[in-house]
């Protein structure tokens, strides 16, 4: 004759049988999204196209997220896209386009609508659904970006729900826009992982509670100012490996 | 026979008695440390020097800003030239330059304690001192870049104090940066005009309540995402005309 169960075990047995599958540990992948799942590359032959010099690209989107945090840090916010259209009128040389500011601002700006996934994002998203946990993105940028980048690779149904800081009343890396994406999702945030390119919002994430995968494409080193990822891999393909069994 | 006179007018009296001459408005200049009083277009060579491209410069010097907003932004700090030395290493390609990457990165970061002022920064520190104001700077960098800075171009007397937000807790632009700053001074943050040629510096000053004055050597536009200076000024010598009878 068996023992008698004792509460533990009763409780335990009951979860069971409502979910005989126990959700994975982190039970949602955080994603950003320029330049995570984007491939940003694009943008600079935009610079090109209007007659100016293609490494302007990288100190526009540095200047670009330099701005809105600047703003973040003064308790202050503005539109991802008015400060990028704002920050080319400074940079851009007026002199040497081969059309006017307006028109260049407009051509360079419309690049982010038509990105690309970087290569390893529709094999590695497909296999991180498949570990059974929840896929959302939380962008500096508009939702609407996202939409169109996934719908574009035809990875839409992968993706649970596309947040945007635009919502969350600051922007990464504050802690308030980490903690408005579990809030949205139901979970805690160390229920989380985020998944990012950029040291600074793994940094941000991690102190937000939430656990962290740096995705270097590169090979790059990460710099010692951040705190440092839980995880660090070279492909999200790579991550779907990593988390298959849990991050503990 | 005089009216005997009100005590407004009695304080007022006693006050004229002690301190003939009122202080001007605002009492206290604040000065920006890089790029305002520094010239640093000298950071470029030192890139070419190494083997790299000149455009770095740019990139690396708004990616050094970016990472150091976003460790305030999640609350926490770590000195300037660290982050400087640390995305120096990101930045630079290795496979390319003419000595190692330690040999490099020691040769660019040193440039800053080797910079020139601007050509309008000696005659307008005089003017503006001569306008009976206090000068001061302010800086996110180290209190002895700006001491090197002025000492080189035989301008330390004229500054009462090289003030940094290593000792304030924060960086600029967040409020308590500019409040260290007015404390340490002994003033209000309205008593002091912070001189900025970036414009989120001028910014985050505006919103913890100092006045603010642009300084735009270049002819640039202001960005449209960030609350507008007080006064906008060609040259130091330019502000200290516009300072002469006070800001008001």
């Amino acid at each position: 004759m068996p023992s008698r169960p004792d509460a533990a075990t009763t409780a335990r047995s009951a979860a069971e049988l409502t979910d005989p599958v126990p959700a994975p540990t982190p039970a949602v992948v955080l994603f950003d999204v320029n330049e995570t799942l984007s491939d940003m590359a694009p943008m600079a032959t935009r610079f090109e196209d209007v007659g100016a010099s293609p490494a302007l690209a990288a100190t526009w989107f540095a200047s670009l997220l330099r701005d809105g945090f600047a703003l973040t840090v003064a308790g202050a916010r503005a539109p991802f896209a008015m400060i990028g259209a704002e920050l080319l009128r400074t940079l851009l040389p007026a002199d040497e386009l081969d059309r006017s500011l307006d028109a260049a601002v407009e051509h360079i700006l419309s690049g982010f609508g038509a990105l690309p996934v970087h290569p390893d994002v529709p094999e590695g998203l497909r296999a991180l659904a498949a570990t059974g946990r929840r896929l959302v993105t939380l962008s500096n940028g508009s939702a609407s970006v996202a939409e169109g980048l996934l719908a574009r690779a035809a990875l839409t149904s992968y993706v649970e729900r596309l947040l945007s800081v635009e919502d969350a009343g600051a922007w990464k890396p504050a802690a308030a826009a980490y903690t408005y994406a579990a809030a949205q999702c139901g979970v805690q945030t160390q229920e989380m992982v985020l998944v990012a390119v950029h040291p600074w919002d793994v940094d941000g994430a991690g102190r937000a509670g939430l656990r962290t995968a740096w995705l270097n494409r590169g090979g790059m080193s990460y710099p010692a100012h951040f705190r440092r990822p839980d995880l660090e891999v070279p492909s999200l393909l790579d991550l779907a490996d990593r988390l298959g069994s849990g991050l503990d």
